[in-house]
């Protein structure tokens, strides 16, 4: 439509029936005509069977329905990231093929065009048990975005045999994803272990002076092992999000 | 010349030696080039006679010196903000006309169009004698943006009877700028007694537990005088701009 | 009355009965006497049609109910600001004519007197739809203070075509208000666009590491543009009561 | 007890049934026998009536009812700060006589002894309305530990007029109790009105960059006005502690 | 002078030659002509031979000789805090009498009158050696405001027999200073063994992790000692004024 | 298994079937065979009768079920912290033999094999009531792995005369864990008393500025008791582990 | 060596002269021993040609020059970053052919073999000119590890237009590293106009409540651009060693 | 002395000439001279051999040269820690015997008596070379202890190899001390490596996000190696203490 816009602005360009002055000004006070019909990447995500994506947090079951149905109407994919409880059943029952993950809080409706593969495999690395949610998060947003996912998990470095174990899977992987909370400590092994790059997602577990990941943050943010880069407390659909950045370039 | 760029477009539409869908592809890839000609605000700062400013903390003296040469040259005003203290003699040996303020670590040399004079005055109003440096740093930018500024100083609450002493001072101001360190108390108490707009500075001078300013800064965002605004630690430029703004609207 | 207080005294210096000293006396122990009915903002405020305001957020919906009853009774405009969900429906019964926002949690009852208006529109502008809530606090208080207001919505710069799209809005505004969570850096962005003064508000929407709007509020402090102010963290009261100091200086 | 230990312990010495190295021996090792006997402090305290003091926080009613039943038995009188919602039935039912102050989260129950009556009066300054919790603590500890309470309410310095108003009851105090939230100010203007003690208590209410009370904590630790001193967030009873130490002198 | 503006004011009044409405409202439009007439607490600071304070911190040895010099001529006392290294000898050279105390960094010169005399003895109460320097400026400023001072040194917790066996001295204060830097946990024992007043000062001394006097400064906020209030960090100065506030009362 | 992989390698190169530089890359790319044989700790841990601990946070009453089912099936003991009150009962009804303890939120099931006695007593020691919590999970750990446990209670440092009454009983305790919350005081004194390593813990016990135990945290990291370690804050077990590393060396 | 060592323990197996049962507790008691010859990600360096790096910063400049002496003399290539400025001249005078980057505080010495080249270009992208020694750390470290760099700069949002027009050169890069300090608003901008991975890296650059780099650092870590990852303040050096292991993948 | 003079008064009480009422008075007034003599562990740490500890930081070179000189003449030994560098001169100087540790900032004088031997060696394990100094604080203090030393120097959780090399000597330790920058990771791999108690010391070492060792610090406290204790910042003289109360256990 915009688009349409600028096309018919030059068509009368050249026809003659509107001056270059005046479609000079008039380029000059609509610079997101340009842009609205420039934005590659979300076209390129679309073609790419991207789906759309609904954050949760703080929207009503009834908010969260409507948005998706609206979506699903237009046969794109989209996928719901901390989905609140009480929305599950709702969206179910208005989206039957939504597969819902609870642990990961999460619902992925695939769309018609499927995602374009990224190319290798995406390790999703956990320290313990309490991580797992963050991990499914991150699962499901990768396999949604197209890439194939393995799982490393409890290999945290109180017992450092646990992921040393685990080495080869890690050193097959494109990407390796670790989360941790906690102390934080194991993507600073796993970065020196593997040459491929490493996304580190702290998490909200731990005692108190773990102040609600801001412990696992810090150690992350100050791993010895170059070249580790890091998201937000408990991100894990942050994480793979940059992981398919990788995947897909 | 960014401009004569989509011209040459619009006029080989007009001529016919470009096809409507290639230049359309061309403003497509290339949005900036109508905001590059579009940036009114930018211009009309110029035909203000609004001075360019140079933030001379952590470069050398002879790149200021390098930077405010060029500018001089082409006929701008200049205000360079915390002036390294061995800038200054260079600087001076530079530019013979700059106006050097040691207090508030500023340099400023008026363009050859004067400023557009703001609306009202803009009362500056200090909380102690140690709060003075970031006090004439937004003094010497008021008036380098062509404002009129009165000064109030050294009216911290602890001696209520001195701000209030100065209270038509205040009532008389069409911006007030409010700047205190340790418990950045008075913006509350100015804000109760004037309707104009209060911008409030905190500085960071004090005792160990004003943490360089984050007390004062503290205090004052959370005014129970409606309606003050804060900005940065020790930003008198800052408070400068944003009063600016209030008087050029 | 307390003028009335000051008279008398001022009578009887007049007519004999009092000498100067002791009435000397008198007025040293009494300064807020002279005070009390100079007050004028207040009784600007007043003749303004500005509303009163309670701050709802601690109190019981009986002592709600009951303070804007009384207010409401001398014909006097009020405004509630987070207004409890269980004051809802009590508030409503007692005054009929009250306006319930539910999304912005405010209430408010126009005053028999209008409120005067102030010179343009007031931008309300938001990153993200969780940034809502606030935007529509700052707007009804807006409206009840006798402010134009326009809505900018979702403009995040991670899509940065949307706020370029909504320039010329942006630059019409009087003042504009800029509500963020996450990263909060639509305000330095529309800081570059505008030349009108900018009020950011940081908002508590983000993972972990947003801190309860901490990191919106310094990002907004260190704004690269400069002369944006802010206000505290969800305050979109307080941004609009800034704002209204602008628009009826 | 203890101290009948020692007496033993002498009269054994007296009588020549212990030998002085081993008394000298046995004193080494029990050091604390001399000290028990010798917290003259607790003694003085219960000499002057002072109650003894339950904090609630964490406790269950069932607790609180059983300690403060052991106290009243003997006679003590006994303050229980902190109450929870559902201990004050039970605690009201167990003791008739027991002053429940639902506002201020306490509960009273004077002791037979009268306490020893405070020099002077000590007033209890708030800011807002949302302080009166914390006034309320300190006015009911004020009161059982035997001092005169006069209350200023509501005098935020955003209208300074109004503890301007009120500077002669603040004048006419022994100590001023000053409590505030939000940008904790009032200490400031106020220890500049008195030449008394000052303390200062910051209270955890405001928006979210008041950090539940941080931010008037740093504000009262750099008070302006020299000489005000500072207790924890919401500490209402530690604040009529200091006081009545200050009284009781 | 203010006062006498008044006085003349009333004088008109008197005469005739000034209406009373005039009048009223010429002081409705000066409140702090009555203010100014009436800040009794300073000038009885000035019959009590209360020395005026200069807080030399950021100010050159010029502006602190300047200013001291002024203030001596009139014949008043004059106490320098945070005197700077460089400002010791120009200071000594102008104003021979004065006396400097390096270790406390502090100048003090007694004014013609002397300081009215306090109730009782301030202890000054010191952790470790290196909290010296603060206890120096404490003892300083209560002499020159009129107190005697009693002195209690290196009595930190870690060997708990040392305070137990001052604890007469400590009983015999009127107000009880207690100044500690590393754990800071010096006034919770002091502050139980005694009934006076106890004021807590946090010193910037310690490893990392005590964070420049943050660590003392939350334990002495946290004081399980019910009644002990607190300072800023270092703020020996301010101990001591809150100090003489208590022994002046 | 993973030793018989190794054996198996070595036996085909013992045989000639294997190459050794092929028997060396496959040591290469399986290092933890080794370590998997070689995690003596763990076996040493089983063969002293350690039971198998369950970090009850943030799992459900199932998931904590079924783990324990599986754990005692093998016959090995097995201990769960932060129990979830929610999960008491199917526990207690799933294993019948099971001990809860309800203040400390742990379950303990003693395994077939007892655990090895640690040398010499373990004191736990708390300044308030409110820190028994933690000191009831210290406790049932210790008891868990093989330690004798001395409890001290309630001996806070405002009453100092407390814990110098129980001297004795610290200074015949292998080790001494301190668990305190508010001001943290308690650890500097006892570890001036006793010359056992004495490990600290800090509560989240206090008022405001206690920041849910980061105040005591610091208190105890800055004690100025050489030699004092900390643990995280309200970790009771973590303290015990750290003990019975002692006892057990 | 180590690995010899290995292969040693294999003949000896191989020829019958250790049995297999003694070989496996060698390798059981020595687990490094594998590890050691196994860490292939260092070999690959190696063969790769990636220089050795020494961190400057806390070490003598004769520290410095025999490490890297030492490094040299093997005919490996070498990265000094954080090179102390009294280190630049000794250096330079040891090594003649290193090349040293005053501005990014960097020595470089390319060793024998050539960096392996890494795919596609990295792009550097700096908000403001004090953003740039840390953008030349990681040119210089992204060009020793064998990658492309493309350089973007002075690109801060105020002036939008600015990345805009660079977008082109933005979406060519197959990482892009965004180096911001103040708000830290670039990255977010950045995120949403190219799919490649981005890299955000917070400076120390910025008014008093950046508090050295914080600021930036958390509005990264919130960027609402989906998938920015970030690493620690100032880490120029490790933001290219992240997009060397993404190019070199 | 002070044991003589509760002997004098026992003395006369066992010959009549006390009262048993007047001994019991002077008793509960003198309670320190009771714990005077019963400093019995001062009396052992003298007994042992233990060496007078001065802190250096914030000590003149004359201060601590003269505190030194009258350890030494009582033929004490004695330990300065944080030794400043310009004392260095003179201290060797006035004790020729004195062993001084540039790295470490200590100085060294062993007593008359040597220090009793601990049982077992204690670890000294860095992550890095520039956590040295803080290792050499910790190995001299250990060995002026009565301490055996081991070092494993380098071995930081990037390259895992290095740790697991090392694992036999860590396992022979009787306790080990873990010192860390940057992430603090060490700890957690080495408390799953040993049995052994664990004490982990961080380092100011790092970027700007490890915040002078609070990265470190609420890493290590965070540590999912269960038992693992922290000491302060750099502390690493701290920690040996620490040690040194296990080996002397």
């Amino acid at each position: 439509m915009r688009r349409e816009h600028v096309r018919d602005l030059l068509q009368r360009v050249a026809d003659g029936s509107l001056e270059i002055g005046n479609a000079l000004t008039a380029l000059a006070f609509e610079p997101t005509e340009s842009l609205a019909f420039a934005t590659i990447d979300h076209q390129r995500a679309l073609r790419q069977g991207f789906p759309e994506v609904i954050y949760g947090a703080g929207k009503t079951p009834d908010q969260i329905c409507e948005i998706a149905t609206r979506i699903a109407e237009r046969g794109h994919g989209l996928l719901v990231t901390r989905l609140p409880a009480d929305a599950v059943e709702p969206l179910a029952g208005r989206l039957p093929g939504i597969e819902i993950n609870a642990l990961g809080r999460t619902a992925h409706l695939p769309g018609r065009e499927p995602a374009v593969q990224g190319k290798g495999t995406v390790a999703v690395v956990t320290a313990g048990t309490s991580d797992l949610p963050v991990a499914e998060e991150a699962a499901v947003t990768l396999a949604a975005l197209g890439n194939c996912v393995s799982r490393v998990t409890d290999v945290g470095v109180a017992g450092i045999h646990r992921v040393l174990a685990r080495r080869e899977d890690l050193g097959n992987a494109a990407v390796v994803i670790v989360i941790a909370g906690m102390d934080g400590a194991l993507p600073s092994v796993v970065g020196g272990l593997v040459s491929a790059p490493v996304i580190a997602v702290p998490t909200s577990v731990g005692y108190g002076a773990a102040f609600q990941g801001l412990a696992p943050l810090l150690t992350m943010l100050n791993s010895c092992a170059a070249g580790v880069t890091v998201v937000n407390i408990d991100n894990g659909f942050g994480a793979a999000v940059a992981a398919s950045r990788i995947t897909h370039a």
